[in-house]
C-alpha cells in the first residue's frame, strides 16, 4: 500500500502516469533515461522502497555483482578482484568493474546507473574525494545491498571489509627507526579518506613514540602528480633531505625512485624508503622494495561473501559488519642499514605480520 | 515481417507465446533467465535479426559499452582502458569491464549476457584459447557491434586495433643479435593467437636473416605458469645457457628476472633480455629492462573511435576496418653490450621507434 502511494505522489509531481513511473522505476527499455532520471531524483527524495517483489524480480535479472573502483586495477584491486570473482564465480555470477577515476561526479553516476537494478549487489572502494554518500545511501534505498572494502565510509551503516592500516603504518614507522632513521616523512593523498587518516595517524604516532620532531613539512600531500614530482625533487635534493620516506600509496613511492634514479641518491645508504604496496616488482626494483603488503585477495574473497550473504538475505550477515585482514611487513633492501647482511638483491624476505 | 515469421517460429518450437519471446529478446525482467537462454539459443540458431527499432530501443536503455579482456588490466591493458574511456566519456557512456581469465567458457557466457542488450557495443581482446568465434558472431547478429584490439581474431570480418607484432618482434630481435647475443630463446604463449605467431614469425625470420641455429627448443611455450618457471630455471641453469631472451609477453619475462636474480645470473652481462611490456617499473627495475613499448591507450582510444562509429551507425567505418599502430622499442641497461657507455640506471633511454 505504502509502495503505491509513493507511486501515486511521484507521477503526480512529475506529471507523469503511474504505469509510466513504475516501468520506469524497473528501467524499462520503453522509458527514456531523461524520464527515468527524474523519477529516480524525486523516488530517492521520498525515500522510495521498491517493494521486495520487484526488486527479486530485478535480481533474477541480472545475476551480476557490480565492483566500483577508483582507479583501474593496480597491483592491489587486481589481486581484490581476483578475490572477488573468486567467489562470484562460486555463485555463477558475472562480475561488472567500474571504475571512478577518482571522480566524485562519475562515481554518483556510476551508482546511479547501477541503481536501476542492472546489479544485485555492488561492492565499493570511494574515491579520495568522496565525503558525501547520499548517493550509496539511495543505491540501498533501491534494494540494492553494499559492502565497502579498503576505502571504506565508516559509520556509515555498511558493512566493510580493511586491512589495519593504522597498526600496520605504525610498525613500518618504528621498522624505519631502528634501521637509523632520524628525518622522516610521510607521503599520502589528499585525508577524506579513513585509510589516508589512519595511516598517518600510525606514523605519526611512531614518531612521538620515539621523540622524533614533527612538522607542517613532514607530511607531503599529493593532489596534483605533476606538482608532487616537483616538489618531491626539491625536497630530496635540498640541503636537509629526508633519510627515510614513508608512502601510504604506491604510485608516490615510484615517485621517488624515479627521483632518486635521476639524482643518484641511493637507496637505502642515503635514504630508506618502504610503502604500502603489493607491485609484483618489488623485489626485482633496484633497490628491492620494502612493503606493506596488504591482504588484497582475501580481501575482495571476504567483502564479496559479505555482499551475497546479503543478497541471499542470510540472517547472520548482522552479527559482524566490519572485518579487518592484518597486512604483513615485508623487509626488503630499500631499509637495509649499513651494518646489515641482507647485501645482494636474492632479498632474503622476513615477512613479519605487522 | 521477416521479424514476425521469426518470433512465431521460435515461439511455437519452444512451446511459447509470442509475446513471451519478444520480451525474452529484450530482456524483460518478466521473463526468467532460463527461458532467456533457450530463446537467445534457438534465436541464434535461426539467425534471428532483431529489428532496429528494438535495438534502437535497446540503445536508448544502455548507454554503455563492455570491453571484454583475457586479464585483469595489466600495465598494457590499463592504458588500453584509459583510452576507451577517454572516448567513452566524451559520448556520455560508462565502461563496463569483463574479464575472462583465458577461459574460452567464460568468454562465450559473458558475451552471451552480453548480447541481452546490455550494452550497445563490446570491445574485445580474445583469450589465448579462442579458435571458434561463433559467439561474437552471435553478438554482431543480436544487431550489437564489435571491435577486436590487440588479441584479434583475423579474417573474421571484424574491424581490428593492432600494433605491428611482426615488424616490432623483427626489429627486436635484431637488436638483441646486433648486441651480441648467439643463443637466443623466445618465450611465449600457446600460439592459437595471431599476435603469438607473428610475433614468433618476426623472431625466426631475424635469426635466419642473421643464420642462426633454430632448434626446437629455441621457442618455450608457457601453457601452465609453475611449469614453465621450472623449465625456465633448468634452461638458465643448464651447461649452455642461453645468452639472449626475447618474452612476447610480460608476465613471462619478470619470471626470467626471478630466477636470474636467485641463480646470481647477471643481466646484461651473461644474458640480455627484453620483452613486449608496457610495465611502468620497467625502467626502475635491476637492471632497467629494455620494451617493446605498445601504444596502448592509442590502441584503446581508436579501436573505441571505430566503435562509436558503428554504434552510431557512421558510414565511414565502411573506409578502413583494419587500423595497426606501431611499437616502440625502448633501449634499457637489460641489452647493454658490456662495451657500452649506458652503466648507470639513469639509463638514457633511446626510443627507436620499432
Amino acid at each position: 500500500m505504502a509502495e503505491k502511494i509513493d507511486l501515486k505522489r511521484i507521477a503526480r509531481e512529475l506529471n507523469l502516469a503511474v504505469s509510466t513511473v513504475s516501468r520506469a522505476l524497473r528501467d524499462s527499455y520503453e522509458i527514456s533515461e531523461e524520464t527515468k532520471q527524474k523519477v529516480f531524483a524525486l523516488a530517492r527524495q521520498l525515500n522510495y522502497e521498491p517493494n521486495p517483489y520487484a526488486s527479486s524480480l530485478r535480481r533474477q535479472r541480472s545475476k551480476t555483482i557490480g565492483v566500483v573502483l577508483p582507479e583501474l586495477p593496480n597491483n592491489f584491486f587486481t589481486h581484490v578482484v581476483n578475490g572477488i570473482e573468486w567467489v562470484a564465480r562460486q555463485k555463477g555470477y558475472h562480475v561488472l568493474i567500474y571504475i571512478t577515476h577518482e571522480q566524485m561526479e562519475q562515481e554518483i553516476s556510476l551508482i546511479r546507473h547501477l541503481q536501476s537494478g542492472r546489479v544485485d549487489g555492488v561492492l565499493a572502494s570511494v574515491c579520495a574525494g568522496t565525503q558525501d554518500i547520499a548517493h550509496f545511501r539511495s543505491l540501498h534505498q533501491h534494494g540494492i545491498p553494499l559492502v565497502f572494502f579498503d576505502r571504506v565510509c565508516e559509520d556509515s551503516g555498511f558493512p566493510t571489509v580493511t586491512t589495519n592500516d593504522y597498526e600496520a603504518s605504525y610498525h613500518a614507522t618504528v621498522h624505519l627507526i631502528q634501521q637509523g632513521c632520524r628525518h622522516l616523512y610521510h607521503l599520502t593523498l589528499p585525508l577524506h579518506l579513513s585509510i589516508t587518516r589512519k595511516r598517518l595517524q600510525g606514523f605519526l604516532d611512531a614518531l612521538q613514540q620515539y621523540q622524533l620532531p614533527v612538522n607542517e613539512s613532514t607530511v607531503l600531500i599529493a593532489k596534483d602528480m605533476d606538482l608532487f614530482y616537483d616538489q618531491l625533487d626539491q625536497l630530496l635534493c635540498s640541503t636537509q633531505p629526508p633519510d627515510g620516506i614513508f608512502a601510504a600509496v604506491e604510485k608516490l613511492v615510484l615517485l621517488v625512485y624515479h627521483i632518486c634514479q635521476k639524482r643518484h641518491i641511493r637507496i637505502p645508504s642515503q635514504l630508506k624508503v618502504l610503502a604500502f604496496s603489493n607491485l609484483e616488482t618489488a623485489p626485482l626494483l633496484a633497490p628491492p622494495l620494502t612493503t606493506i603488503t596488504q591482504p588484497a585477495f582475501e580481501i575482495g574473497k571476504k567483502a564479496a561473501e559479505l555482499l551475497f550473504r546479503k543478497i541471499e538475505k542470510k540472517r547472520d550477515i548482522l552479527e559482524q559488519m566490519h572485518y579487518v585482514i592484518p597486512s604483513a611487513l615485508v623487509i626488503r633492501d630499500s631499509t637495509r642499514s649499513l651494518g646489515q647482511a641482507l647485501s645482494n638483491q636474492s632479498a632474503a624476505e622476513w615477512i613479519h605480520s605487522a
